[in-house]
């Protein structure tokens, strides 16, 4: 199934090493060129963006040629071995145009069933969020860890995270605002930097909506690795995007769950 | 007027660096015990905030024993000077017990007329924003850097940052929203770093309510000495806290104020 020596693993620390090195060059420089992508929307590319992605193509091409690629920039590659590498080279652009330090790098491996590995990389801090059937690491500014969820069950013991107030459309917003009023603390900005600390049992709740597939896979693979669940608001896979609500245990997703279906 | 060879900016520096050796040990640590401060609200104080002001005021007794200290966990103790140490050893209690890198070590040497030397320190990314007579300046993981604000001057092109969609009041908000509506970008949840990223160029408004003197006089200084603005919504200065305007430069300031004024 595959061409090289490398693990699936090594090959996803590859591209995120890949990525840093061509996106930290352009971070925080005033110089960033940033277009918009959707006329009617706020939605920017950047050069770091691409280069990250070509990058890691190249990678695949070269160790994993039968295998899928699916890239938020250059769209969909076909590959013959069932298995598909889903990448987001910058998830978080309006945070990495603004110069915040919680966007990030989103790899992941899948198959039919969804993705299987995956890796949360922020690349100015120097963090790397993985998960896999090795188990669930990270690697950071204080050294190695295990990644682990929290075990909290009660809505108003719970920290829940989201990017945007508006969450989505408006019924997206009042299914959001339906959990969020009842737990302990709301917090805001994150990007994919929330997923990741959900999987380091830092919060308890991801909520959003309006994702895609590339947006949220990466997310998955750590966060079920940490002993997390990731669904749609329905408790349907979650792996295509859409409406996503991440948990750090199985109690709190069914408390939360049982909410998003009411709303 | 101080009492050792050690000039401000270096009792500045050592103040952050044992802020730092305080407060790491205690972050992103399970065990993490938070306390409410106000019954009503959710104000969390943790063992590092106190630690990392225990240990700044140790510094200051020995090296600056004429200066007053005003700290956000033990409050005012009277100099001889009319200069005052200003600490809010952890600005963004909120996102330290949730993990996320945009709380910050806010110090700040005052006279009567306000901040004239500021430290913004992120201890987990080791960033280091610093404003004085001497410049603006930031170390961290791209090394050393000038800081410089940017020359925006089209409220349509703006980046604002605040730290909550709610601000404070619902006046607050509206005051807020008058402005928000008009920016090209609105992001939250960023803490202290919000100023922090408004000193470095990358975002050109941040508007807040509800601040203490301490939650802003670091962020005064710092980002005054990289060519921005910080007033209340009323033009007036800022340094006792209340609602803030702070601006990339005096036109965008003139652009913001003017909207605030009249909401």
């Amino acid at each position: 199934m595959t061409s090289t020596a490398f693990t699936d693993l090594e090959i996803a620390h590859m591209l995120a090493d890949a990525a840093r090195t061509a996106i930290l060059p352009h971070f925080r420089r005033s110089d960033l060129s940033a277009e918009n992508k959707l006329s009617e929307g706020f939605d920017p590319v950047t050069i770091a963006d691409r280069a990250a992605e070509v990058a890691m193509r190249a990678i695949l091409q070269d160790h994993r040629p039968q295998d899928a690629i699916w890239g938020e920039e250059f769209g969909q590659t076909p590959g013959q071995s069932g298995r598909t590498w889903v990448l987001d080279p910058i998830d978080g652009t309006r945070g990495f145009i603004s110069g915040t330090p919680t966007w990030g790098v989103l790899i992941a491996l899948s198959d039919g069933k969804g993705p299987f590995l995956g890796i949360v990389d922020q690349p100015y801090i120097g963090e790397r969020f993985v998960g896999s059937a090795e188990g669930a690491t990270m690697t950071g500014p204080l050294g190695p860890q295990v990644l682990q969820t929290r075990s909290t069950t009660d809505l108003d013991q719970a920290v829940l995270f989201t990017t945007f107030p508006e969450v989505g459309s408006q019924e997206d917003r009042a299914g959001f605002e339906s959990v969020a009023k009842q737990v302990k603390l709301t917090r805001y900005g994150m990007d994919c930097y929330s997923y990741a600390l959900l999987a380091a049992g830092q919060v308890d709740l991801v909520i959003e909506a309006g994702l895609n597939a590339y947006d949220v896979q990466g997310p998955i693979a750590v966060i079920q690795a940490a002993g997390g669940i990731v669904t749609d608001w329905q408790g349907d896979p979650a792996h295509d995007g859409g409406r996503v609500l991440a948990a750090a245990n199985p109690q709190i997703h069914a408390v939360a769950l049982d909410i998003l279906k009411k709303a």
